[in-house]
């Protein structure tokens, strides 16, 4: 059986960019299937598409090819790697878009891509989505072995930490991405049992367990699907209620 | 040969939402195909997703399942149900999102879904489509009867009629959508061989064969393809260019 | 082995335009593959939408049935042609939308699609994607040949020659597309060895070899994925922070 290749970029959905990928990896492999995870990460926000890919990967089945091609640096000499775990394959640049999600997998070797035989002729230096990572996902997906495509190295490059701060009488968190209903994910994966969550002046002190259950006229918390605690208001734009920006502290202290 | 499965949500494309479900379903039936019809309803616009949806089911080949996922009321006692009519299958939240689609076909069975065994551990409530519906809707492509699912139950729920109101001297529709072209889609199905419509101070009594044959100064009406009379103008967008908003008042006149 | 369907238009991907078109395909042939090229080419907008099939079509397989349909002219006389070429078939209103993939490809022959056989009943003649194009490119990908739809014809619709103007001292060239990172994409494919291009009030005389070589304060020239070349700033849209407009004008000056 033919394995899935999942696609994660900042090339938007309007310029055709990602219809050329597909059409390099299925005159490679015919066989395989394509499913697109995002192409709306911002432009060039490495963390946006690392919390997107950790979030989603885990649902795949196993031996996914995960291509994740968010690349400011493209063309420049950034490595571009194959990390093979356990049960996942991740090629991407090597500029920390992998991190949040190999922290949860086992990771069996890394390699860099290096083997020019694999490449499309290289015309222009600002597509190697297209040029360089689509062909080598794609002979990965009929059989190659990674160690075709060049040397096994032994680190790659990690974003800086995003966890809260533990200070004395409080963690301080903060939030990382909005989703397009306007919820705010933060970086809180796990609060005391006894908590107060200070957000934009409104103290917070329970978690709601469905998103109807929060109040109207103020920000609730929720354990969201990315796996974070979110900040949101029911069937409406916490982001746009309340203005709030990527970065806004979120306090939580023990009570 | 293996179904269709059509997904139909407001999980917008931007936030991996849409993977996640494809790499569930993916993971229970990898001989499956997977048609997104759109992900871009406005978020929990319920009547939205009914239109489209009854738009475009009668296009899909016989036994599609269609996943419809407009959720506001997600982990709440709201119902989650199967529909079986006689050449279709429905999957959605029991909020009438159905509606519209379910008017025009034979309803053969209606499932409560009920049955943990086939959900996905449910970490948070906040993701049915992922957590519940991609899985029954993969099993069902798999072969397993709506049954196992859960009881049959006789009802489900219905959105507000949304005809023309049928008053003394007129009939009285109104805008029920705009499309990405700016067009507005009117709840009028039929008119009056002579008819007089008025909208926004306008008088129109003729309907247009094709989009070209209408006046660029003034909006002009069009049988469209979900169905309805539009209101538009060539080339234009007709909601920017006289500033209408869902809800305006479209008069139809006898004469 | 079945080949692929691509598609390219304007029906943007909120209304379920698209998946009613991949509806009608899947009925008529279960077997093949759709890959979106891009749904959100700006309403109506040909020559967009010509420059990205250009840019995008030689990286599919070949035997590739491209649908492009961006056609304000829908309903009206306006022909629809298929254009089988030695390597791929393209169909389309024949509106200008192939001229630019058809300038490097070797035509074979043109058909008009007139053959109403093969066409959906028309309830309106709003969405010749759906009910013409779709059904017409369905059956051609499970092997009916091109002419049984209608008859060969000799000539399709040109858009008028969008290549820089050679003057006495300069070539006028000027931005034809803006990318979703917001890179201007100019209508120039070449330079002259030693050049000099002024913009907005710039003067450029180096090309980049990658993004990241660019300067923040300033334009950059880059060959891009287009096959033209492109004005940027690194991980910055030039179009915003420039305000620049599609047609704006790129002087080049040999020195």
């Amino acid at each position: 059986m033919s394995p899935v290749i999942a696609l994660l970029t900042d090339f938007g959905n309007k310029d055709g960019f990602v219809g050329a990928v597909k059409g390099v990896i299925y005159s490679i492999n015919p066989n395989v299937k394509i499913v697109d995870i995002s192409h709306e990460v911002a432009p060039f926000d490495i963390l946006e598409a690392s919390l997107i890919l950790k979030a989603t990967y885990k649902y795949f089945p196993k031996n996914t090819i995960f291509l994740t091609v968010v690349d400011p640096g493209v063309g420049t000499d950034r490595k571009k790697i194959i990390v093979k775990t356990k049960e996942y394959i991740f090629i991407a640049p090597d500029n920390g878009v992998l991190t949040l999600a190999l922290e949860e997998q086992k990771i069996e070797h890394i390699i860099s891509i290096e083997n020019q035989n694999y490449f499309l002729e290289l015309k222009s230096n600002t597509f190697h989505g297209r040029d360089i990572f689509a062909p080598v996902g794609a002979y990965i997906s009929v059989g190659k072995e990674p160690e075709v495509f060049g040397p096994v190295i032994t680190e790659y490059k990690k974003l800086p930490d995003i966890t809260p701060i533990q200070e004395h009488n409080r963690i301080l968190g903060k939030v990382i991405k909005f989703d397009r209903f306007g919820n705010a994910i933060t970086n809180i994966e796990k609060l005391p049992e006894k908590f107060k969550v200070v957000f934009k002046g409104y103290e917070i002190s329970t978690v709601c367990s469905n998103f109807m259950e929060g109040k109207n006229d103020r920000p609730n918390l929720i354990l969201g699907s990315f796996g974070y605690y979110e900040l949101f208001i029911p069937q409406a734009s916490l982001k746009d209620s309340l203005n709030v920006q990527v970065g806004e502290p979120v306090e939580i202290f023990h009570i």
